[in-house]
């Protein structure tokens, strides 16, 4: 059976390309979701998005994900750093995580230095703009290829 | 007339029984609402649930509790530790309120130790798992009957 | 071409007049929005209103403000403390922000003393009640027909 | 066999009644102790109550507990905010753990904020008067009942 | 009788329009008296003005208003950050206040970003540059004719 | 009717003039308590002493003073930086009272310079050796006399 | 040769009297100083008076005492929380202090409980209004006789 | 004349063996001491045992040391981390002081990780179990041999 | 011309394959090393590798590469949480840097929660085990390719 | 045209000689200011000196130094770690700045380890006694020298 | 098989004997090593000696000890403090480690009160100089008889 | 016999003018060297200089210094910021100090604004760029020629 990866982007990502280009790139979430699509049709991996800037609806798409999804990966944006909701839903499901950053959260305002997300994740990948994305999509196909977590 | 208790659960109490179970124990909220219903209806107590993944949803349903309802009991999961929002929804209203917890969130994660919605409750219950909504039921009821809050 | 004002209103503002009287006075957000507008009309400005209970319901709002909007005021209530996704969006459509309060937070609790929008604004009002917001339009009016933000 | 409780009270619960009632109440401890000792000779529990101002006494009570009491009820007073030695000492004799407040505790000084006793109980009940004994009773003996700790 | 208003700033804004103008602006003080002394006089306000570098002479002239003025309006430029005196003597006259910054100072040094004043003004407005004034100027006005502080 | 001092010193107290001489002086407790019953004698004060190493026999002490004594000096010793058990029972009591200390504790060790005692005495007395204790009676007496508190 | 002390009050002091007397009592400096200037006839000590809103004219006095005091009482008012300027002052001229405070600083804003010269003082008295001068004059007095400091 | 050695064990140590054994060994206090007097014998050495879970007691039993005692070993228990007292009670006898731990203190709670007696010890031994007291007990014999302290 | 990559390991992953493997995996620098250089083959780019417990010969090798490499991969092991020289040596040199590690440093202990090398990164990837080293080779083949960095 | 320096000293360095001279030296100001003097008429640089005890005297000599001065040096003594008021003057005016401090106040109190004027002077000399003022003003010869600042 | 010990002495240690003889103590590391020798010679034990005042060398050094050695005696020195380096080597290793320090650390400069190694040792001997290592040597070897660690 | 000075640079110091040169400026350590050398040849004074970016290499150089230096000048970098070791060196030899630093430290990152080396220094110079280091040499000469450290 295919494997199934969730991507969830949480508030503001809808304002890719516009938000603070020089900050965080002229892709638009569509470009990138476009290019993942792309690799995910290439490898036969079932990848599906959401995006929202509603927490409770993010918690409540995590919580449909429960045993149907084999993989999350997540840039919650702003949520990371604040909403104990979303890290309760992430651990609630119990499904194997990649934290995605397409800036480096660590060289700007302090608040977005500390992700309560992380320490639950498998892994994460900060700061390489559109590329973070990739690489998360290519490393969690890795994982889920060789059975690990 | 009868006395009005509204029974509020937070973010990802619908996914007890499932979440975590050997944090949060194997009962569903449906068990413990419907066991505090029975209790409710022997008392002839109306009791009224709700729940909600949504920060504003919980907001909403709190104002609508003004003037229509005695005391509120609260387990605002996630939310007890940052939303401001609840907070201020709660003092808005002004309705007295017991506030539960099902685990001991004094021997978790740091920053779960710390709950906003604590100080202005009259009191609470915490770490009993669905014995703890039992108690705040039964106190509740006392509190009502003397005509205490 | 008439400027245009966004004037946006957090969580729990629609309970003004109710909530709290002895602290946040007894004018509703129907009166202090009705005064506003009769200004608005005589200085030939087009001034919008928005107020909700929902973090994302106001992400969204600020979202369809870019390009449509000349100034926002905003007193974005609790969310002010902790939202970072109500900072992410207010800097994402980059327009002109005047912070308003109807209390004088740097009176009440330690954790209302703290604004995440305050130092991205261009400046603020806090304390003076519903005079707050009709200064903030004042002001915003005065920046506007200067050319100035 | 019957259960065993053991409620302990700290230095100046012998003051209950007297020392500011209008944060305490007017109960005095013999008060609730009768209330308490009625409903156990209901239930058929072996309920024992133990006061003392003395950290090390109430030390020793702990310790004589061992292997002969099933629960512990435990109000430690001001002791619950900074004596290691009682927190050591329920450690040490490993029974199962409920606390009592009377007040709210989080809604007072800074220093009774914190209680050391709270981490290693099964759960606790705060705030409610007379009542948290009550209910913490009623709790233990459900708790008993299940064989649950 | 006519209102009797008193404009406080305190060190190093004599220099304003010479100092940092990017921060401070190009109008200087004697700019801002004159716009608010032209409007006092249509207002029929009484408005004196006073400026400072000295903390003593602040403190002198804060107890000279004391009976002889129905308002402050203070920019109390550093002092705000660490002159108890100051502070001290508002209290003392117990006096209606308003606070005024020229600069967003939540947008400034850590230092600046707290005031000692904000707690006992009335409120405030920052940010503005010299709208601030004229905007302060205007709230006192109508809390003066409301006959509210 | 005479007045009633109680005059109760804490831990290690009974040690003074042996004690670190060069830090706490060379008089006994004897000696200040001979040289400070004389002077009751000659105002007609009744002045009671009580020293122990004990919390809980403090905490007794005070507890018997109730309704007993007019006014408590007190050198809670080492006891003054954490026992919440004697500053709870000073409050149980609410009896006037002066807190004295034979060295400047605020030129000491980081954990003697905060007294949670000191928040609820009328006033103290810090640093002056022997000289503390008689200044405080001097002052209890006139307190007394003249019937504040 | 008599006894030379001098008698410092720092700013805000010269409002006693009017300035918040629920807090600081309705005896002026005047009358206080009266009262000390009497007793101070009958022991033949020579008592000078000064008082300043001036942090500089402070530290002027301190300066003209050295060699011409024996000893210096000070209320420092605001100043003894943040001015290191007196505190070098004092440090300077090497004369026996005595620290004194109206009102029980330790009981007010977290700023007024830490002072900069309790450390260098020989002792001090806090809260007990005007009887605080009588005190530590008299204390004073008794440290000259003895040749003590 | 021989050298006398008191070994002061605080509270919670009567419960060696039976408390925590994963932690704190099967060895009780009574087979330590056993252990430590045999050597004592050979030695030459005469020591006391001591051991008390009242705060008191232990400060009173310093007390009884002073000038009976040449060097004393302390296990202070949950006192180390909060006992001004007993801290107080060392310095005033000014005996010879080593500090024992039978545990790693610094892998445990973090308030178990300082101790208030460490930095007026000679030295002290932590986290070996019974080998702590014994190699105390020969290090303070190698002193004393020595003339050392 | 190839692109040329240098790969610097820091203390102890010399180590990796032996060390905890629970925590940091079973394989080998070696092998990692062995299947970054197949891919660097592959992609004709030059990689070269560097591992050192020495501080010191790090911060030289770091200055050698100037201007003799396009990209650096780190993972400096325990010196990223407090080797500021490794730190000046990276903004020396001026070079892109790509920041990997084994493990989630986020979900450890908290001093290695914290990289000084993060902020001065241009991105980053942690607890994916080897992965990490392969995703972050691959990421920094794309930069060059882009010729971003 | 000559080079115009100006040397202001704070509060208290007009007892320097007197003062604590174990800590401060022998050498009063006027040494200092001879001894500069002499330097000056060799180099053929204005050199002008101003010492204060009154913040508010400082303010206003740094803001009569606007246009007239190309270098400041300061030694603002206490003034420097709690002085916003002579920070912002010396921004205000925007010229080179070289600080100076005769002792090292890094090894001393903890308050006087921060100067808030450090970082926005050119650099700094500190420790060497009556040769800081001598190095700092050969320095700034040099700096002007070369028309660096 | 002869147990094998390996002690380890950081940077500085070679200094002994030279170094603040005040603080560390007029022994030599030969002579301590000297001593040790003697009694690993008596007690059939191997012992080696390592001192380094470099960080990588201690950490090449710990690496090598990989199953050669059964147990570590450690002074750190100043590395103790700061490097995550050795913390790193040791845990990597995992050998039986007791910590030694000759001078008491915990009376000591604040950054010298915290030890990266305590935690992972088994235990540690403070504050008896030369002392130390003997006890620590004594300890290793009975810990090694008893096969314990 | 002619005074030796040692001058000691950091790690990084030697990419100097090719280093961040807007920061650190454009002179190399060997133009630096060669300045201060013809300066020591003039004025009879033996100079050696060191650099090295191994934290070892310069805690050995400083130990060799003992008994051979009469004064050290030292720049340590980055290590001025963490290294205890090099710190526990220079005090191990007893050499009088000045520390030098290039730029100003406390106008940049917070880590670089706290120096071990600090306290343990006669006094130090910062922020003149080359300058900084003849102004140290300057001071160092007059220091030895009165004989005075």
């Amino acid at each position: 059976m295919a494997s199934r990866i969730l991507l969830i982007n949480g508030p503001n990502l809808n304002m890719l390309g516009i938000r603070e280009p020089s900050t965080y790139g002229y892709s638009s979430i569509e470009d990138i979701n476009l290019e993942l699509g792309q690799i995910a049709k290439e490898k036969g991996v079932l990848l599906e998005f959401f995006q929202s800037n509603h927490e409770g609806a993010i918690v409540d798409r995590i919580h449909e994900a429960y045993n149907q999804t084999d993989l999350i990966i997540i840039n919650a944006g702003a949520l990371s750093h604040y909403s104990i909701a979303v890290y309760d839903a992430l651990k609630a499901v119990n499904i194997p995580l990649i934290e995605v950053h397409l800036t480096n959260i660590y060289a700007r305002e302090d608040f977005r230095q500390h992700s309560l997300i992380s320490p639950i994740a498998a892994g994460g990948i900060f700061g390489l703009g559109a590329l973070s994305y990739k690489m998360a999509f290519l490393a969690a196909c890795e994982l889920l290829e060789r059975g690990e977590n």
